[in-house]
């Protein structure tokens, strides 16, 4: 019933042959520079690639494991960048005309926190135009015909593939979780202010994350968890458990959430969750919802009410920079953006203050009810089923907007499919459980994928 | 008694000959350029200037006043921008080598607010290192031997010999409140998160604040304002008042803080501020203190422990991207960078969350004094009397930490000289209350300003 995505390169898994010297940085970098071969000219991942400067820096990785002295747990990762995070070392474009060949001598806080443990930064990946406007030419991993889902579009289109185990992603509505969903990818999204987002270029100050996708719960909690440790003085608590391996165990209660992706979904991704909630039910997880409880009925109201404010909250805060490059650069900026600017100067500070007041409410309600039920985290779909045909549109955004509107962490997992196109299972839970999450997270996907072998 | 800068050129009093017709901003302009042509070898506040583009900028201005159609409050106002927000007509050098000639495509947040209300920038002022390293070439204009304060050196210098009304600067401890107090010149610091901090160099995301110095109450408040209108949207509520002319309150109480900031003053500035204390005490504002008020003594008392922990907050927060610049740039990096980044070092995340939870404390102490005591902001120095001679050492940072590390908006005022050097008065009040804060701060200003003519 659930199901696995065979093209996967767990970079934690190969890293276990590094240590016992069975192969190398160098072997993993070459087996990924194989598939981008192979794929890239169809999915169209990436913006840039620099397998030279790879290889190199995986050579160097070679040589610290052979000394036995790797930087960290993600020395020797090959990891994409997505193009609104900045690098030294290749343009950051944006996917916008505007910004071509765009080059800052430093890194990002979160590529600097990778490549300083060793990590290897393979190219950056395609972006929706500034993460926001038109999407470009990645397809989808499992049929040309789809879109990879946006706004990380390479990154999760790498990752599906097998072309690179992990990739950083941004999300300020559904950008990390949707794509990860659509390609067949894991994905993490951590507390809001876990990192640094210095370098990252901003949309929402309230609502952008750093994401990462990879090719599996431990690839995703590893980098996320060198990130927090490296860059995590953002004003915030550090992630909770970060730097401390994942452990699996097996969450008590889930809160199921229907709300109306629920309805945006075909029969079929309807019954394939259904019968994975069924699976986890057998194994005693206690899985609660609107029909059992009505204070999750009340929830699920307070939720889809906010649903477009969540956007208005966006749209509000994107006013700057992008009146800036509307009136530098005209008709390079794509028509969404200008529509969304237009739409932000018809907007008010009051409507701006209650913006933020919605989003504390949202965290309010949520954390009572999972407080009251004691619930280990919500059960949903990461995506409105698998991808919809077509590269214009990357799909609803409703499944992942819940947990990034509040700032929650959340965790896509690809162990769903529907003729053959896969789609994800999210868990998300409250402020500052990502440790936990991560751990009921890995618990489940241990869960179904023993099931499904 | 208390003493006016007889420099300062206040843009809102030039302003209402702009709409008069009795003047222009092309006329301000030059006589900016003039006191610019005459003081800067000695004052060498600017880093760059762009006389040309300044000139065409203010004909365009004085076109849009002589229509009967300016665009703002501060259409017109020749401005300064610290050395650490990023603009795209000027180099961005961080008072750093490392930075040398470094160029981005786009203006920070607060200088695009001000270029899109009309607002000409006339070039870039001096900051020491990063707005934290080794200090730079620029001179006090009271006297020549001595600092002007940093880390905002140029801004405040530039405002306070009269070469320009308005500048921005940055406060992450005093590098607003201090050089202004040093030179002579009006300073307001807002809310935490009033403003988009994008494209300022970022130190202590915690800590880091955009200030303006300026040469009346009015100018730092209208400048602040339009700041906080066109990229307010920072995930805060809007700055108090932000839009509304600023009108005269007299405030009921001020609490007055001595602090250790007291022991650091001359018995001639000590004289002066008590002096001054005693006229607004005779003007009816009940001024309390440790000596009436026993919990006072008790909020100064945890003011003191926390004023070197505020400073371990910007330490721990600063090794990204320090770290990186230190990797990369080595001995381009000063001593005082490289010291703080390996105390860093030595800090655990527990460090952290215990100075985060400081910083919270102190807000919460602060707000609980103040409502209690039913009054309207705390009194104490702008800095702990004039500036001290040398250009090395920019001068204690005590006076303007607490409200710094409060989050909480200060103004200082530009009232008491002790040999004819100047020293600021400061006023800070609670969190949001930036609008009332500026309208008790424009009555202590008018009352002083009449009692000293």
């Amino acid at each position: 019933m659930t199901w696995t995505n065979p093209k996967l390169i767990s970079f934690a898994q190969k890293r276990q042959n590094f240590l016992s010297g069975q192969s190398t940085p160098r072997d993993l970098l070459e087996e990924c520079a194989a598939n981008i071969a192979a794929l890239e000219p169809t999915v169209q991942a990436f913006v840039s690639i620099d397998l030279e400067a790879a290889r190199r820096a995986a050579d160097a990785s070679t040589a610290r494991y052979r000394a036995g002295k790797p930087l960290s747990l993600v020395d020797g990762c090959p990891v994409g960048v997505k193009d609104i995070i900045t690098n030294s070392d290749f343009p950051t474009q944006m996917g916008s005309p505007a910004y071509a060949g765009y080059q800052t001598p430093h890194d990002a806080a979160c590529v600097y926190a990778l490549r300083s443990a060793g990590a290897i930064i393979v190219g950056k990946t395609v972006t929706t135009e500034f993460a926001i406007g038109s999407s470009r030419q990645t397809t989808n991993p499992f049929d040309v015909t789809r879109t990879p889902g946006g706004s990380s579009s390479g990154s999760a289109a790498a990752v599906g593939a097998g072309m690179l185990p992990v990739a950083l992603a941004t999300q300020t509505q559904a950008s990390t979780l949707r794509p990860a969903s659509y390609c067949g990818a894991y994905a993490f999204k951590p507390t809001y202010g876990a990192f640094r987002m210095d370098g990252v270029h901003i949309m929402s100050p309230t609502s952008d994350h750093v994401g990462v996708i990879g090719a599996s719960v431990q690839d995703v909690w590893e980098t996320a968890s060198r990130i927090a440790l490296s860059v995590g003085g953002s004003g915030y608590p550090f992630m909770q458990r970060a730097g401390e391996p994942i452990v699996a165990a097996k969450p008590g209660r889930l809160i199921r959430l229907f709300t109306r992706g629920w309805s945006e979904m075909e029969a079929a991704a309807q019954e394939a969750f259904d019968e994975m909630v069924r699976h986890l039910s057998k194994a005693d997880i206690s899985i609660v919802d609107r029909h059992t409880h009505k204070e999750i009925e009340r929830l699920e109201q307070t939720l889809e009410s906010c649903l477009d404010r969540a956007l208005e909250l966006v749209v509000y805060e994107m006013q700057w920079p992008f009146q800036d490059y509307i009136d530098r650069y005209g008709d390079k900026i794509g028509p969404r953006i200008h529509r969304m600017v237009e739409q932000a100067r018809s907007m008010s500070r009051a409507d701006y203050a209650d913006l933020l007041q919605m989003r504390r409410d949202v965290q309010r309600q949520l954390t009572i009810v999972a407080n009251e039920l004691e619930a280990d985290g919500f059960l949903l779909p990461s995506s409105s089923g698998p991808a919809p045909v077509g590269l214009e549109y990357t799909g609803s955004r409703t499944f992942p907007s819940f947990a990034n509107l509040a700032g929650f962490p959340a965790v896509g997992l690809p162990k769903l499919s529907v003729g053959g196109l896969p789609f994800g299972i999210q868990l998300f839970h409250l402020e500052g459980r990502d440790g936990d999450l991560c751990a009921y997270a890995q618990w489940i996907d241990e869960h179904l994928s023993a099931e499904s072998s």
